[in-house]
């Protein structure tokens, strides 16, 4: 993996890298954010981030203030990009909400897309490999989160990976992507209409499937009440909510009123969420 | 002034607004984050903050991570734009370091500039009236900060204006504007090449003619050793520094191994910047 920038951040390290994926067939980027204590040589516990539809591996690191208290509880920040770019597939840039800026961290199983935009192989087998072998990351230490598609993310792919992830949290999640207008597009895209195969990339679906509590520490989610894709019905956190309660799940769901999608919002209770995996990955 | 947009954010709003200038002759674009304690329809002290080259008046709400703690301290952020946008001149938009997004925060006296490039007049006449009249702020509790050229323009400002600002303080500010790069070129092109005219815009030739300490409780400057504009001789902070102790100007210059000349470096320190200008707003 080739370095491409570097800061100092609160004593630590900002990083950006460009890999080669096996998994995607195209150059990859990622952002990482070493406290000191890594910088140091330490092996640190981590959080995957997922970012939403148009973001990049940038837009988390720059916009949601999680540096400062990253640094102070020794936890690592992981951000991939939320697509393959440059695959050159017709159409590939012509949707903010389908394809390229919108992997929804998942495989695709249709054409044309099947062949690149494999985001959730991509970051469980390449991404994942690559900073255990080469970044001072202690991945039995590694929870995950993100914002809306990338919320979605979060949960599926907990949901999908037990044993993977210790800690699960998300900001306004796309939460039954099944029943949206985002998911309905992008499943469809991705995995053709045979809706019996989407249902396995669907947190509700997935939780109400579950034989007891997969994170019995609880799962943390804040959604903001002036959030317009709340009001469109694209984000359907309540189909979570209910998923949870039927299986058990502690899920801490707070619905914050006057608060909107973006990161305004996120970097407001951004605290919460490192705090809330740094108790889950202490050991 | 027309708001643009309005986020919640830390219990307080981040808002966005468009008026028109007098001084300038265009419309102007700022932003303004109110603290809860504002929200509630309390007066409260207020910072403003200068931003750099290419910067807009989003910059520092995005990337500083300054509202946390401003929401806790009780303190407003005013960031106006860098420049005028849209008169159209020839060439205004042709470098990165002068014309739109490069104002200096200074009236121009050369023609074409001297119409609309009238950044010193606008702050000081126009918008910190238009706050003063519109919004919670106490302007009898105003400090003045920023980055870069913001730092050249907070440290000017400061000393053209006298009992206008309580505090003072500057993330690698362009120091000594007459002896580097980026200043002469702006300065002789706003300015003319009478560099007898230079000197009233320059923080160290001002600092340098003081008869006493202009700001007793001191100034606060934090500067990244690896900032590439350091080492390029654009910020000279050892003039400042010198100049400062010439008339027993208090002066906390601190030097950063590792940190560089961005908005990782600015949100860092930014806490202490909060907490600089807190203590000294406080009556």
């Amino acid at each position: 993996m080739e370095l491409k920038n570097a800061h100092a951040c609160f004593g630590g390290a900002q990083r950006y890298y460009e890999h080669f994926s096996s998994e995607i067939g195209l150059a990859m980027k990622f952002s990482v954010y070493l406290p000191p204590k890594a910088v140091a040589g330490e092996k640190v516990p981590a959080l995957l981030y997922l970012a939403g539809l148009t973001c990049t591996e940038e837009t988390f690191m720059i916009k949601a203030g999680a540096q400062r208290l990253a640094a102070e509880l020794g936890i690592a920040l992981i951000c991939p990009d939320t697509s393959p770019r440059g695959a050159g597939l017709a159409g590939e840039a012509d949707a903010w909400d389908f394809g390229v800026g919108a992997g929804f961290y998942l495989d695709a199983t249709a054409k044309p897309w099947a062949l690149h935009w494999r985001m959730e192989s991509y970051i469980l087998n390449d991404l994942l490999q690559l900073i255990g072998a080469k970044l001072p990351v202690d991945l039995q230490r590694l929870g995950i989160f993100g914002h809306s598609m990338g919320g979605h993310g979060a949960l599926t792919l907990a949901l999908r990976h037990p044993g993977k992830f210790k800690s699960v949290s998300a900001f306004a999640p796309i939460a039954n992507p099944v029943n949206c207008p985002w998911g309905q597009k992008a499943f469809a895209g991705y995995m053709g209409d045979d809706r019996s195969t989407w249902a396995a990339h669907d947190a509700s679906e997935l939780m109400a499937a579950q034989k007891q509590a997969p994170y019995p520490a609880g799962i943390l989610i804040d959604q903001g009440l002036a959030d317009k894709f709340l009001i469109e019905k694209q984000l359907l956190p309540e189909a979570f909510e209910a998923a949870c309660a039927k299986v058990g799940q502690p899920l801490s769901l707070r619905r914050h009123a006057g608060y909107d999608h973006g990161y305004y919002f996120i970097q407001s209770f951004i605290d919460d969420h490192l705090r809330h995996h740094a108790q889950q990955l202490r050991d």
